[in-house]
């Protein structure tokens, strides 16, 4: 040939799916008063040092190449953890994973064409967002109430599309538990009913739960997959907030089918034995049921610190105080824009998370997602002074009142 | 509506790519003399107690969440590893990953559509072919001979296509140093002419090193990636094979555009950065190098126990023998069928590979993939004796000579 095809700098020929990175990498290790990620407090982060030590000397198992499926050990420790929320189950089920939002990207792989349907909860939570729109998904968006997602009107929607000949959704994610960023633990009658569409309408359900242990107060239901009896429901764990999130030991307990189709696209060689080994040990001496106990006490401290703070530096605003969880969903004036609030906030020195990211489609109103999980009591009310400061002087500059209170619904 | 739209047991809407895996999980612990897969040694895998001690003692840091991108100490100990191999790079080219593979998962990601073409050896690394199989990619595959892969049957395959206006593969993927499985490794004239090929035809090329300094002899030639000056070159790094694949840490060095693009897409929640900091201690300490010198000597003799043992008991194959890296390539007569001699070799107690697991299409001949890296040699000398068992019974059955010698190159 003559001429070279392509001269000079490369441009890439990416796939559509390529997207840059919003940000760069941030950790919650700057200077900012961290109320935005779901970062584990550290004040109580958990001892592994005896673990490790035992890990590392197994180093036939630990240094090797691990099982596609992860350790049986391990498999038959989840097995037992969720026996305990009335999950029958078997190893044959349990898929190990390097964190929940693994699971969710693998169930991804495997169910889900460019153009498929997803049904999210109205917000949802954030990276479930990303990891959809990377399998290019579109979104079935619908709202939450005090009992979570609203099944009459996913019912209606369903039910329109399929009169209309329209195509059908093929999963649905939610957290029933604490949901992420609202809170809101969903009702037994609202769960029963999430599977009863979902074989009405041939569709599969991601359950993640993570914050299911992270209680404070009211009483727990059986989780999704405790109403699934034919196979219809994909729950996602995960240690990391029962635990540590820097093990990125997670787990996808399914129908057999579906976890040997995941396991065919999990292309880490394994997750690493040597953090299994660890995790395996830490269920086995009741470590992790201490840990989630005394991370519970505090974080209810924490939550009433955030509450407290901003009744005190918020007004106007309407938040809801959980029962468990690491966030606060606030409910900004419709006249305050959540993106500037969040930008005026890091000028303050506090890191907070605008409630638009949570929303696979157009927000339904102005919201922050903010965590108190991760600052101490004093770094809290530090931290949402600071973001009172921003909004404050952006609600004069709206012309907004000054004087009035945050609506807090215990 | 009147009737369910589905009833009994799902058929779940799979994607197009979700494949069943083939084989139930399997590891290198079962009753088999293990000369298939690519297993550490274990007699010489690292003490890697104190590093654990200091990485798990560093909790706010190793059992939080991590960077996105990967520890920036772990980031710079892979600059400078690098930079000894003559590359010159820096820390926003570097993402940590799971292993190489996953590395690889992701370029996928980025880069491919369904139906998109990959250059690839024939043969090449079976896992690759897997991952892009389900990136549903197409291929291009190119012979290789002593030489690597051949880059005037390349050069005339991709003008051809260019004539005739056919679509020109997006990537190329390659293994130039003891490549998986021939052992081959690449002349500099060849990686040079790869890298002209990739700016005349506008492809990407992926290199995988993991065996690049697994050497017995001969001299090292510099990695593609240093001849690469316009950001063509995807290098992809582990330490599975210079230090311990239980850990999983591995990396991608790119230019910084398709290292965001790589990190938008990983959904992990960051490489677990208590094996992240495990490994820069072993990186700083000089461990790395300690490990890989006394492993390359002792593969050594395990190359030469498992070249006697195939030149006692697999009379009429052909092999070369490889200056590093953990396989041999074993060309079988034409009239013996691979998948057949591994289904009887499991049943004599040796577990190996078919070659035709390495083609991404058609074999060009009949091949075992045998990895002397795992076993001892005596449990090599054995293995190998047992596949000769079934290697002589099935030559005696389609009639072939009993007494001939094998055909080694060294």
């Amino acid at each position: 040939m003559d001429q070279p095809v392509n001269q000079g700098k490369p441009r890439y020929r990416w796939a559509k799916r390529a997207r840059d990175t919003i940000a760069p990498a941030v950790t919650a290790h700057g200077k900012l008063i961290e109320l935005g990620g779901g970062y584990d407090f550290p004040g109580t982060l958990p001892d592994v040092v005896s673990e490790a030590i035992a890990a590392a000397r197994s180093k036939r198992e630990t240094l090797q190449y691990g099982p596609l499926y992860g350790l049986e050990d391990l498999r038959d420790a989840i097995v037992d953890y969720l026996r305990r929320d009335g999950i029958s189950t078997a190893r044959e089920n349990i898929l190990v994973v390097n964190g929940a939002k693994h699971g969710l990207d693998l169930v991804c792989r495997v169910f889900l064409e460019p153009g498929d349907l997803v049904i999210v909860a109205a917000p949802t939570y954030l990276n479930a967002v990303r990891i959809f729109k990377n399998a290019e998904a579109h979104f079935v968006s619908i709202p939450q109430d005090e009992e979570g997602m609203d099944t009459e009107i996913l019912g209606n929607r369903l039910q329109a599309r399929h009169d209309a000949g329209e195509p059908l959704p093929k999963l649905l994610f939610d957290m029933p538990d604490f949901h992420n960023p609202t809170a809101i633990a969903m009702s037994a009658a609202r769960r029963q009913r999430l599977v009863e569409l979902a074989k009405e309408y041939d569709f599969v359900i991601i359950e993640d739960d993570p914050y299911r242990r992270v209680r404070f107060g009211g009483a727990s239901v059986p989780p999704i997959k405790a109403f699934d009896n034919d196979g219809r429901v994909i729950s996602l764990g995960t240690i990391s907030k029962i635990l540590a999130p820097g093990l990125r030991i997670g787990w996808v307990n399914a129908d057999p089918a579906i976890i040997r189709r995941m396991a065919s696209h999990k292309s880490d060689g394994g997750t690493s034995p040597l953090l299994q080994r660890i995790v395996v040990q830490l269920f086995r001496s009741g470590k992790v049921d201490q840990h989630v106990a005394a991370l519970s006490s505090l974080l209810r401290v924490h939550r009433d610190a955030m509450i407290d703070a901003i009744r005190e530096h918020l007004p106007g605003t309407s938040v809801c105080a959980p029962n468990g969880g690491y966030f606060l969903w606030v409910q900004l004036p419709a006249e305050i824009d959540a993106d500037e609030l969040v930008r005026r906030a890091g000028n303050e020195g506090v890191s907070i998370i605008s409630g638009r990211l949570c929303f696979a489609e157009e927000p339904a109103g102005s919201f922050l997602r903010l965590a108190y999980s991760f600052s101490a009591p004093d770094e809290i009310a530090e931290g949402v002074k600071r973001l009172g400061r921003a909004y404050v002087a952006m609600r004069s500059e709206v012309g907004a009142p000054t004087k009035e209170a945050s609506d807090i619904d215990h």
